[in-house]
């Protein structure tokens, strides 16, 4: 009971840890979230529940996930915008094998300068999560969004 | 101590399956969520608040439930969409003869097919909440929602 | 271990009576959420990135909070609506010399009459929080808001 307990708040901090990094525009910290060869895909749920392979974003490995970083915030020119990202407490689904599956729904807002916040993603976290020394880690991370129409290109993490 | 963390527990992983359950379209699992003599009900704040007894739905058993997800799912002519609940950790408030009441806030997002994801309803669920051998059920939902304009008519459950 | 998940559902739970109280428009519960000394400040991030002292609300006590509780309860003249806050469960950041930091990412959304749901204001409650006989309070909440245009004028507490 105290390990279901724990478990729970442990994958809560997580998520929570997670949207504090990228709200507050911490993207280095970003790739540390996951194992060095996790996974992180954001697909639309048409192509996740079809089981088709298209994703918008398909990372396998934090250097790819820094190269992405440094994308985002050396090279790609974008207007700038905040994110803002509420995560509800996430269904710890079972741990298997040192696999810890869980998922969380999320809603991200998006604030553009000068102008009101608007809804810009939601959807659902679909996660591995395994311990390491360090904590719980991202073994896999899927962003499975509903939003049909992905405001402006996707920049930042979700 | 150890039953008032568990209670919490159990409360936000019911409230969690409740929503990846109607988020993920499995409607007909959405009864169980219930006592088989269960109440739904879907009710404007305004009536809530004055002890009005007016509803938008009022469902009084699992059996109604199921006609309801049938309809729903069989029958009513409609435009299609998504949902996505973001429900925040619940407020426990007491247990008495064996019911619980908890009560949470919720927001819940529509996306229609090529559109923008947008806030579709928000308010709070009222529940009373009952322990059975198969977990937690809900004696009553009254889920009471702010949005005095509902977009278009409410086909899902909330 | 114990005092940790103790901790967590403490904390979350203040958020979720303090959401309850201003949503239920219960404002004379509102100060009660703080020590007597307590500080409540709502800031525009950009200010509070760059540590700048601007802030568009800034109360210095319990006395202070109720005079703004009176002020917009019975005096301010202003377009009625109805708030709806969802927060995510709070990240804990330590407890040091009796003060709890703790921080939550908020989501209030805003409902007028006869008009559809919206989003209002997003961001961050960044607390300091104290244990006391009467349970915990917030020796200082700060609302850092994303929403650089607020809409309309903000006049209930975030």
């Amino acid at each position: 009971m105290m390990e279901k307990l724990m478990l729970q708040l442990e994958v809560d901090q997580l998520n929570a840890a997670y949207a504090a990094a990228l709200d507050e525009r911490r993207f280095d910290e970003w790739p540390a979230f996951f194992l060095e060869d996790g996974h992180y895909k954001v697909q639309a749920r048409e192509n996740f529940d079809r089981g088709l392979p298209l994703a918008l974003i398909a990372l396998e490995s934090q250097g790819m996930m820094k190269d992405r970083v440094y994308g985002v915030t050396q090279t790609i020119y974008h207007g700038p915008y905040y994110t803002r990202h509420v995560v509800g407490p996430a269904l710890v689904l079972g741990e298997q094998d040192g696999r810890i599956r869980a998922q969380a729904n999320y809603a991200v807002f998006r604030t553009r300068p000068g102008d009101a916040s608007e809804v810009y993603n939601v959807g659902r976290y679909i996660d591995e999560i395994v311990r390491t020394p360090a904590g719980l880690k991202l073994a896999s991370r899927t962003c499975v969004y509903d939003s049909e129409m992905v405001l402006n290109s996707l920049i930042y993490p979700i």
